[in-house]
């Protein structure tokens, strides 16, 4: 998709396709069309980025808790978004071993006990060996730095829908 | 619903019940958790309108790009969420006639054209009638003063959806 086919976008048509970059957040979406014309993807990615940088401590915490756990119910259920749903698939998340699936479980549950916000993290960067070392690893981070850290696995996720969406390769998924 | 049962809820719970009571954005909601405990419904309501207030001009923009049109394409597809269903319905959009529908639609697109987000109202706080009426009027506004009257109806229909879920009657919609 070209930048220009984006900017002469009204705002409805703009969510339609961007409203999912940010997991489940299409306010932020809606809230960067203000900031159009830009001038490529990159202007773009920035805009939500610095938007989301923006938000007071409970605002990035909002954007964390409207994300799924990995390998959980909504997996499970078939519930995921479509993103979603690709991406922990090709994570390797929809192929665990039972002992596996029992292990992410509980690490998500005394993550979120920890933390009141799931384990978030760029599921298409990662497989189910480095997802579960992450976790293990992050869950002893203190809050502050845990949501900084989330965040920027946030616009991992969005950099690399908006790639998708602009119908390029991103490099992170070469295999 | 009593307050200790909401500030008993884990965030997943919390964002399930009350995660559109500001329309299609459950972030808000999802961010505020972050407050409880609540005293009472109000402070829960406050947090929320606080949270708005906050956010910077684009944010309160992108919130009411997350608003349906009244009387609009989701209404006559049946996409709308159960909650602006309800209150579409309550107002009398659900049965205008051929001429009001029209008329709707051609003062819906030229106000969506002037600020660039849909007309929003409180419904149920309005019927046919007003919305026509208020519609027309609004649409000479200054952006600025537009934006600043439309978020004052988002807090409206927050605060009427709030009271539904705390099962207590509105007294705007004693009739």
């Amino acid at each position: 998709m070209d930048i220009q086919v984006v900017n002469a976008m009204n705002y409805e048509e703009f969510v339609n396709v961007f409203g999912n970059v940010v997991e489940t957040c299409p306010m932020i979406t809606a809230a960067v069309w203000t900031d159009r014309p830009f001038t490529r993807m990159y202007a773009l990615e920035k805009s939500i980025g610095d938007f989301i940088d923006n938000l007071p401590q409970s605002g990035k915490e909002g954007i964390l808790r409207c994300h799924p756990d990995l390998a959980g119910r909504d997996l499970l259920r078939g519930t995921l978004s479509l993103e979603s749903q690709g991406e922990q698939s090709q994570a390797g998340l929809t192929s665990l071993t039972p002992g596996q699936r029992s292990q992410l479980s509980e690490l998500n549950a005394s993550y979120k006990n920890r933390f009141n916000f799931p384990f978030v993290i760029c599921a298409r960067m990662n497989d189910r060996d480095t997802i579960i070392q992450q976790i293990s690893s992050r869950i002893r981070n203190s809050p502050e730095h845990e949501i900084k850290l989330s965040i920027e696995e946030v616009k991992k996720i969005c950099h690399l829908r908006l790639l998708d969406i602009f119908n390029q390769v991103p490099k992170a998924t070469k295999l």
